[in-house]
């Protein structure tokens, strides 16, 4: 088996390695195009789980929506067209003739849901409507990346007419908070919530509200995003409803996201240099019980008692699986699964079953001495929900430290750049709003990743005028 | 409100009014794609969720592959790219330029998925390999209607490769097998499963195995097929593996899949002249509460019971729904309802709590007089699980009479041709397995659904030379 390259040395050929080697993704024969192989899909399947439940618990319903859109729909709101037309994949030839008008890849599905929309809503009575839809997009990106930006993509699109501009608004900020929570709680990965400068908007957004997370090579990574895109789509698309006293108003729209990207900012914030490490929350194997014996006489007695265990652990609602793999040694397995990243393996040998006892080894634990520990069979399943809550909590506490310690402040372009061929990270600063001053970031691969709350310095990190606004600045994937 | 067209005697446009009225689909403006609605798209998750589940107890991994493919690779199976070229969508343009090799849209995966497997597929050690992917497929259909034939739909599409041929043939019958089990206990659909004839197989394949309706016009209705691809692709994508001798073999393959088209035969086999009937255990919406109420002064009264059954039932795991809204009468509601399917309506009003019982309303149920029952609120949930199981159990013994009534037999294509202008059905007949005579069946517009276990007929219904198979011939969808 291969080595992982220096997580500390080449993160990018880490990351790399990772995905061939774990088995997450493979290259496909189309250009920026991979395929999602079953250990990485089964991750994608456990966030739409969660996810969907809490998009449902908004009230939004699922629909289904074409993957093909006349290229005339995306022209209608011209910031969209100007965002996306560079990106598009077009069909133009079909049942073997050349189409009347070329149809385009979904890129995002804005123009024909909110098309749909103009004919669903008459009244103030069908409003709010709050659709999603789960789907694969196609954006043709020049460099691509496993994960994190690929030609076809799978996500979840939410859509959402409102009768006013604050009910838009409110709800683009309740859906960023549901990605929020969804990434801290599941993922483990501390998020930043802030809106993005008008230059990183949303092509047709009004506002555009991110979470960004950090890998651990100091970049910044987009999480999730949510738009309150307020008039754009509804003007174009000719929505309008009979509001209580009569009138004809059009709604406020929003839309929002979460895609495949995700688990690329799972393994990038979480992974060592010995593999994966996937937060037991959204992990498709919690437990890998491997099964140790030298003596063929010893095989069915351990092997028996390792389904036994895997059975009591699944009546338990823990995520466990035996490795009865013939092929591999027990030392080959170790390897396997501590760069699949299974939270929690468990051992057990004749000696153990002798003694009533197993091993449970914490993956995210890397000082030796408390990584191992032997926990009698009868406690078995209580013993591993704590080590499986443990290890989710300490994740996120590391991330979150990391994520602290990398939080630096600066006053101007030049302190911050100057850092930022030190080492990355994210830089806090004072800006004053002008495109100009943004613009000189691009020079040196830095962005200003989201406005934020906070108000702490007073200049602009470029031109040394009156700040309005803190925002953050880092270089990003 | 509109009303349904009479189902006796227009059933395609009752079929087509269902699906407005009932708000399952909608036109988009693309053509043969249609907008799956909330009401629709639930069905399928529920679809997915109980068949995603039996895919997986059979060993097999859910994946995800791209939606192009490059066009040459179509070609490599002649068979396949014969049978699919004509229903190609093709993009050739992209990222503003053309592309030097065009990409199909998948009508199907195989092409893509076997040159996945060339990869992945070294030793017998790595067969059998088992995967499956939920995914949207395009075919440009001339003629199209919703569910049933859609230039864009929904799937699950499994691919496996085995070592030997008797090991693929029994997991094509393995996977017909759960799709009738799932046609028969889920959507109350009896199947008839049968072999395709050689005109009629899938392109590329050995074998084709199908599952057939009968909708409620006497047409049949072809649910979901499996096949025994044998060497066809795992040849073309040159798959070798070193068998346990340490010689290269190629494996066998199967590919099987089932579409939103189940929706369609769920419309077309339980629906009647109030609408849809969906049978409960693939309902979204099991049992819906209509509260009753004249006078203000009732309607918390009402409406808090309404809630306390909603969630004694959701809490005994029945789908349940209040419909609370303001602006229809309960006159309004009960047609809506009807409409939509719901199995169970359950009624109460404030005479009905005083004497502390509801009425529950059997949607399967014509008669008026079996229509409704009284129950006591104190037994409402087992009650309501009695009814669902007794709806489930009434609309397949239903569904199965009316295929044993429909199931004619007949010696010659004169007879099958008349009996088919009186009324359509089912023809059991005798053929000798030549092209020629099924081909005469075209100008009938009625065709061989699918050869038959067991042999009756002596003769071929078209030669009357010897017949070597008996056959089941319908005009179909």
């Amino acid at each position: 088996m291969n080595k992982l390259s220096d997580i500390n040395k080449d993160f990018a050929q880490w990351y790399q390695d990772i995905l061939a080697q774990a088995e997450l993704v493979d290259q496909s024969p189309v250009k920026g195009c991979f395929v999602l192989r079953p250990y990485s899909y089964a991750i994608w399947e456990n966030i739409q789980k969660v996810l969907d439940k809490k998009i449902k618990e908004t009230g939004t319903q699922n629909a289904y929506f074409p993957l093909f859109i006349p290229e005339s729909f995306l022209k209608k709101e011209a910031k969209h067209v100007e965002g996306f037309s560079p990106e598009l994949a077009v069909v133009t030839h079909a049942g073997g003739k050349e189409l009347e008008e070329p149809l385009v890849v979904r890129p995002t599905s804005e123009t024909i849901i909110y098309y749909m929309f103009s004919k669903w809503i008459k009244s103030w009575r069908d409003l709010p409507l709050k659709i999603n839809q789960w789907a694969n997009v196609v954006r043709w990106e020049m460099r691509t990346r496993a994960f994190l930006r690929t030609t076809e993509f799978l996500w979840q699109e939410g859509h959402t007419a409102h009768a006013t501009h604050q009910e838009a608004v409110e709800f683009s900020m309740r859906m960023l908070n549901v990605y929020k929570e969804f990434a801290e709680n599941y993922l483990a990965i501390p998020a930043i919530a802030g809106i993005k400068s008008d230059n990183e908007r949303f092509a047709g957004a009004e506002r555009t509200l991110t979470i960004e997370g950090l890998m651990q090579d100091g970049k910044a990574l987009q999480l999730c995003t949510s738009h309150v895109l307020a008039h754009s789509f509804s003007k174009s698309f000719d929505i309008e409803f009979q509001d209580k006293d009569g009138n004809l108003s059009s709604p406020y729209c929003t839309s929002w996201g979460a895609t495949t990207r995700l688990i690329g900012a799972l393994i990038m914030t979480h992974g060592d240099q010995n593999g994966l490490i996937i937060p037991p929350k959204i992990a498709s194997i919690q437990v890998i019980i491997v099964p140790i014996y030298k003596e063929e006489k010893d095989k069915n007695l351990v092997l028996n008692k390792a389904e036994e265990i895997k059975n009591l652990l699944l009546n338990n609602g823990v995520l466990a699986q035996v490795d009865s793999d013939d092929q591999l040694t027990p030392g080959a397995k170790f390897f396997k699964w501590e760069l699949r990243g299974v939270p929690v393996r468990l051992e057990l040998g004749p000696k153990d079953i002798e003694n009533s006892q197993v091993v449970l080894v914490n993956r995210a634990e890397s000082d030796k001495t408390k990584k191992k520990q032997f926990v009698s069979i009868e406690n078995v399943d209580k013993q591993v929900n704590i080590l499986l809550e443990n290890i989710q909590k300490t994740l996120f506490e590391k991330a979150k430290k990391r994520l602290h310690d990398n939080w630096h402040h600066a006053q101007s372009l030049q302190e911050i750049t100057q850092k930022l061929e030190e080492h990355n990270g994210l830089y806090q600063t004072g800006w004053c709003g002008s495109s100009e001053c943004e613009a000189k970031l691009k020079d040196y691969k830095a962005s200003i990743r989201c406005l934020l709350e906070s108000k702490e310095h007073k200049t602009c990190f470029s031109c040394g005028e009156l700040a309005t606004k803190d925002v953050l600045i880092a270089k990003a994937y």
